[in-house]
């Protein structure tokens, strides 16, 4: 019953009571559950465990279940089994799906399948290997089974494997009372639905109808002259951010989804778009600190240094380049170490300045406000945003450093340098990632590495190179 | 009708057609749109204007204002005025909201505003100041006025400024065939609904029905019997941010929203749960690169550099304390040049590697994935991996170290100093976001500085310091 499900505050991680909302107040009640858990996991408790886990919803127990110790998460596997269902299963991430999968007796997982839309069986077994795959697929109904199958046809990440393929139809001709009729004769209709699409009789979706409109109509009113404007179809070989991206713009709630020949094969609905939407935010963000971008908090030590060793690396070499050109002024800062104390805040403030263009360039092309009709206007405002940016903190360290060292020389080499690196800063941080995209790659990934090498090379090039010509 | 709105080549920024998805490709066509609207605009040709726009999405429109000139911008705004509707209106971003605002004539604005949802009309005028924001109030009804002006109690950010208050009720003692007869015979409906909301006779929510149960029962069904699972109302005074976080741990696609006294006062859908989730991570990504919160592309030049110089600066401050510490050691530099060559890369290795552990722990908070009930363990996990990854980058630059210098002290004093630097960037990379988190800052925006800041110290301090000891 609904009623018995409504927040309360004994519901970990549910929405704060008014008033009291400071962030980590709502981790309390959920730390509680944990210490709880691992009291009755070791005591092999499986009447407690029920009574802790029964009121909460599957994601929170997904959520807890992989925040459990690997020892833990193994026992409680064990002794819980019975009660995962189909809504946990497919809410578990994907970083530990597979350990879960292997630990929970077969009949269990083909329980918990058959329960679940065919878009969270494709997600649960897409990256399995092929036997394990072919396991659950054979636990699936016939019907389920191939709509599971011809949704791995389309590539990953493409809308074909993020729609279901449960889909309520209505022919373009028929009534508002026709498509009740139709409705609750039905045996069978999705869990949730939000539009009757509208198909011509060669499987062609021609618009759709919500359930609000249909409700409020009168029996006789013809469906096609309910049909809404935002109706846009999807094909099933989009992208999934593609598919985020229009969800978001032009808030969609459901869309079709068409193959090659337009003909409907499924439908999307918002929850799942706003899911891949969080998921590129992850990426995006991840990509840009150089964490791999499927890193999560349950990964093992061993799984971290091998996803953050890559960048780091990367970001080895390139300071390796940076010190190079350091060597070639060995002279000169043996002559004026004042050098050596100074030229790291020219790296590092281009490097700032470099990672804050950068981000906004990032940013601006996954939300697609950053696109050919504006790249020449943007570039423009950075150049100048570096070049004003370069001018007040040019003065600002001349004064500083003359203060400091009393030598007007070396305030005029570091102004001058400060411009220079935060001139070149905003370049790279501009033209790096519309280059990268241009050429398909992902601009949060890659951008980093060569702008940090550019403000380094340039800032220790510019600082010393013009130390050595004007001082020495 | 909806037959002519289906997405193809000829749409802009609409879903690319199967295949071929490279993604500067889609913006192609709108680049062309700017340009055919700029000569549009200089030549004042209003039905040009016309042709180009109105096969748009709303939502493409908007985007196209944003992008072009101020100058254009203000021209066409004069020439286009009698067709900004509120759907327009309400899809222009905030940072060129007043702008557009000033230079339409009032009755296009009041106009707009009357056919705007409530929760529109708050987000269009909660930035305004006092007299904007009483004209445009006093175009709308009064019943609007009052949803609008009861929504501005809320605090801002909170479920109050995010709900609409058109909610579709009913007594929770209804049959099947009441609701849809009051349905049918109700003279407005919100645009877009998904559930009916079942109140008790204080109209406090006590449960929900989909549309599609709704349709799919027999008139006779009593509607308490039909409630989902899923129901959970919104205090209206919670944090934007965790509602967004609701809908997508949930998979909610509407919610209830109540005042203090559990009394219904509103709805939050999906589609604004979407995006707020799109800008919190926004402000996330940009307030970890020491962007302003607020920027967008469409900011003027001093705009821009008003909102970077204060992180700028800030960083100054803290390269200024790594160059003291760097003075610290000149007699030591003058000594052996090397070590000024070396430096920089200790000092850039902490900074990559605590930003890499930054990321993972500002992200995490975001999610929810990191909480009291696993901050020790991923605490203990970032450690070991700093360690880990301190000790393969101190002997790999140990190693390149002897094979430049051919010094075997200088190498085992880099190599010491990279796990000691490794390892304090982990300790700082996690405890610094934890701890500002605690005390209610937003460790998106202030981390960064802190952990360059320690990395940068911690980096020259050993680096040189242990040179200083062992070597001279």
């Amino acid at each position: 019953m609904a009623e018995d499900d409504r927040p309360d505050s004994d519901q970990p991680a549910g929405m704060p009571p008014a008033d009291r909302a400071p962030r980590d107040d709502e981790f309390e009640p959920r730390r509680e559950v944990l210490e709880q858990m691992h009291s009755a996991i070791e005591a092999g408790d499986v009447a407690r465990l029920n009574a802790l886990l029964e009121p909460m919803h599957a994601a929170d127990i997904a959520d807890i279940i992989e925040q459990l110790s690997p020892p833990d998460r193994r026992d409680f596997l064990r002794l819980y089994a019975g009660e995962i269902d189909g809504e946990i299963l497919s809410e578990i991430d994907e970083a530990i799906r597979e350990e879960v999968l292997d630990q929970l007796p077969r009949e269990v997982v083909a329980e918990a399948v058959r329960e679940m839309d065919s878009d969270d069986v494709v997600d649960l077994i897409e990256d399995l290997d092929e036997p394990e795959r072919e396991e659950i697929l054979s636990a699936l109904d016939d019907s389920d089974r191939v709509a599971v199958e011809q949704a791995l046809t389309y590539p990953e990440y493409s809308a074909g494997r993020l729609m279901q393929s449960e889909v309520v139809t209505a022919p373009e001709h028929w009534t508002v009372g026709e498509a009740i009729d139709f409705l609750r004769a039905e045996e069978w209709l999705p869990e949730q639905f939000y539009h009757v699409v509208l198909v011509d009789p060669r499987r062609h979706p021609v618009g759709y109808v919500t359930l609000g409109r249909l409700l409020a109509a009168r029996r006789d009113a013809a469906l096609r002259d309910l049909t809404e404007d935002s109706f846009r179809t999807i094909s099933a070989y989009a992208e999934e951010g593609d598919v985020a991206y229009a969800f978001n713009q032009y808030h969609l709630i459901s869309a079709p989804v068409v193959d090659r020949d337009d003909r409907l094969v499924g439908v999307i609905t918002i929850d799942d778009a706003m899911a891949v939407l969080d998921e590129e935010h992850e990426e995006d963000i991840l990509s840009l600190a150089g964490v791999g971008d499927e890193s999560s908090l349950s990964d093992t030590v061993m799984q971290t240094v091998g996803q953050r060793v890559p960048w780091l690396a990367t970001n080895i070499l390139t300071a390796l380049a940076a010190a190079a050109v350091i060597a070639m002024f060995e002279d000169s800062i043996a002559k004026l170490v004042a050098l050596a104390v100074l030229m790291p805040i020219v790296a590092s403030m281009g490097g700032n300045a470099g990672t804050q263009t950068l981000t906004v360039a990032v940013r601006g092309l996954a939300t697609r406000d950053l696109g050919a009709s504006n790249a020449l206007r943007v570039v423009r405002r950075e150049v100048l945003v570096g070049l004003a940016n370069g001018t007040v903190f040019g003065l600002i360290m001349g004064g500083v450093t003359f203060l400091w060292f009393r030598d007007p020389g070396l305030s005029l080499v570091i102004g001058l340098a400060m411009i220079i690196n935060l001139l070149v800063a905003a370049l790279a941080g501009i033209l790096v990632p519309l280059g990268l995209n241009r050429l398909g790659a992902d601009p949060a990934l890659a951008s980093g590495t060569f702008v940090t090498m550019v403000t380094d090379v340039v800032g220790f090039m510019a600082f010393l190179g013009l130390a050595t010509l004007v001082l020495l």
